[in-house]
């Protein structure tokens, strides 16, 4: 399969304008740390020394898994159509974060199984949930590219409704199976303990039973670490699947994205392993508690800046971050300079005459 | 020396409720990990089991050391007064991130050298500057009770204006030095390597003089740790003597108080030990660069959610700890439990018949 993705390149210019100003304003160099880091890569990204982030999104794709047959998930599968309602009805913890944050929600059915009619809910279903994994691909070559397109329309929208920046989150009962399959292909050399979690309360039987299915999953493709999108159609998830293209379509677009939790973090990190360079595009928002997560942030070097012992998914870290980012980027065009505070008055010399 | 600390009781019975209220919330068992923490907190701090934190301020503390003498500071001593000018024209770290999270400034002399008459600066100064702590003890018995005085009767103010919560920061250079000093007596058993930064930017020359400098204070002052008010008095601050009276002020006006950088910490350390009971109100934002913090911050138990690799004090991290309260309260106010989201319709048959 071939994906052609045309990243945007990023504005060193302001980039370094940035930076210069980050080092004039009043503080000890780099003072403000992360602040400045986010701001600076701002800049860049957006292609202003003065970047402004007044308009975000969080978008969720959700789908089912023929992976919760196997008993992997405590949840039932009935759970990724009840959620995906209860966040359009604004009732979920993405639902209220992203309203808290300003933020627009944009909620796609991937693979939801069954007639889901919620009002606003993006109707892009590409079949009724993935196969089951442990006995069969999770789509076709078509629905894998199907999937990887919604993600990247998905993103062209959000562009031209005028939105800055968008964090990336879902809704698909035993997706964390999938995302552990996966990063069980794409990272041989890390134990199946360090990768699979406990997800949102399985007991040690169950929690044994993941692995196996998981490990009976992987076994069954035969993949190794080289082919991402072979990795990504036999083991992953439709929601997942179009999360990547949204990655991807991110950084096509020259829109920041944020990623959320551990299924968030394997789709930027899947878009990462197809195309390198979007991960210019990428922001890490808060350490997920699901083992998988640093395994992948170490290796992308995303370091996430919020330790919130959160493990909910949906993109309810995302919004957090929003509110990080605004901060930097008010940081950046709000705070004097040396100069400017020098200039505006005479003060600093009346100062030095007083002491 | 007798300081009489009456710490409003919390309520536990909303604290339980909303504990209560978190667990039916549509989502794993606490999976909202930090917000969860926090929301309970506030609810039992704010005795309502659905709490907002609507009006916010930062309270800034402004005074000189005489230790600058010694060398021991990167900027110069006249920067306490500047920065404290720049901060009520807006134009600092944190005059600029409260602003953006909406909290109010209020900023107090209580010790810088000089007359400085700036709009808004509320005129509480005890002396010109502490005493050089090398040499001689930072203030008297009389000047400490001031500055106590001062910290608490500031929470007053702002607990009549309507805050509901408060985040205490500071300017002074050399304040690093004092800290060092302060935790030297506290903790004689940390390594002083451990406790003292290299601040702004100071040369491996210039901090090797920074350790004799506090290791000689702490020498002739002869104290141990079981007396946390001769050690402020005789090795501390005018600005830390105020802002150990603001966290002690928080806890008896029953107001939740953030807890900003290394001498944000000092300050609450203080109070903590001076009034063990006060611990209950104060909430760590993020974790700052300078080694101090985390010898502090492991002792009382209190974990910062925010790695942001910030060192620059004033106050600046307060703010961004504030949307995270905001985020904490949204989630337990807005989230439907997952009795609500069944009993207002009948989704849940639906699309268990579907299935």
């Amino acid at each position: 399969m071939h994906l052609s993705i045309r990243v945007l390149p990023t504005d060193p210019v302001s980039a370094r304008e940035a930076g210069q100003r980050c080092d004039q304003l009043l503080k000890p160099l780099g003072s403000l740390g992360v602040l400045e880091e986010i701001a600076i890569r701002l800049a860049g990204l957006l292609h202003t020394p003065s970047p402004r982030v007044e308009k975000k999104a969080v978008l969720v794709m959700a789908a089912d898994h023929g992976v919760t047959a196997e008993g992997v998930a405590s949840a039932p599968a009935a759970f990724t159509a009840i959620q995906t309602k209860n966040m359009l009805e604004g009732r979920t913890g993405v639902a209220v974060l992203a309203r808290q944050a300003g933020a627009e929600l944009r909620v796609v059915d991937v693979g939801i199984r069954g007639q889901l009619d919620v009002p606003n809910l993006v109707q892009e279903k590409i079949r009724q949930g993935s196969g089951n994994i442990l006995r069969e691909d999770a789509m076709t070559e078509q629905e894998l590219q199907q999937a990887l397109e919604v993600g990247r329309a998905q993103i062209r929208i959000l562009k031209a409704q005028g939105i800055q920046t968008v964090g990336i989150g879902e809704m698909g009962i035993g997706n964390t199976t999938a995302t552990a399959a996966l990063l069980h292909i794409l990272r041989p050399d890390v134990e199946l303990t360090q990768i699979v979690g406990k997800g949102a309360g399985l007991t040690e039987e169950q929690y044994l039973n993941k692995i196996r299915v998981v490990e009976e999953a992987v076994a069954r493709t035969g993949l190794g670490p080289e082919d991402p999108l072979a990795a990504l159609r036999t083991v992953g998830g439709l929601e997942i699947a179009a999360m990547t293209g949204a990655y991807l379509g991110a950084a096509e677009q020259g829109m920041p994205v944020v990623i959320d939790g551990v299924i968030s973090m394997i789709s930027a990190y899947l878009a990462w392993k197809i195309c390198p360079e979007a991960k210019a595009y990428f922001f890490a928002s808060h350490a997920s508690e699901e083992p998988a997560y640093q395994v992948m942030s170490r290796e992308m070097g995303q370091e996430p800046p919020l330790h919130m012992h959160m493990r909910l998914g949906e993109g309810s870290g995302c919004p957090l971050f929003f509110g990080i980012m605004d901060a930097a980027c008010s940081m950046l065009n709000e705070m004097s300079t040396f100069q400017e505070a020098e200039t505006d008055g005479t003060f600093l010399i009346d100062i030095r005459d007083t002491i």
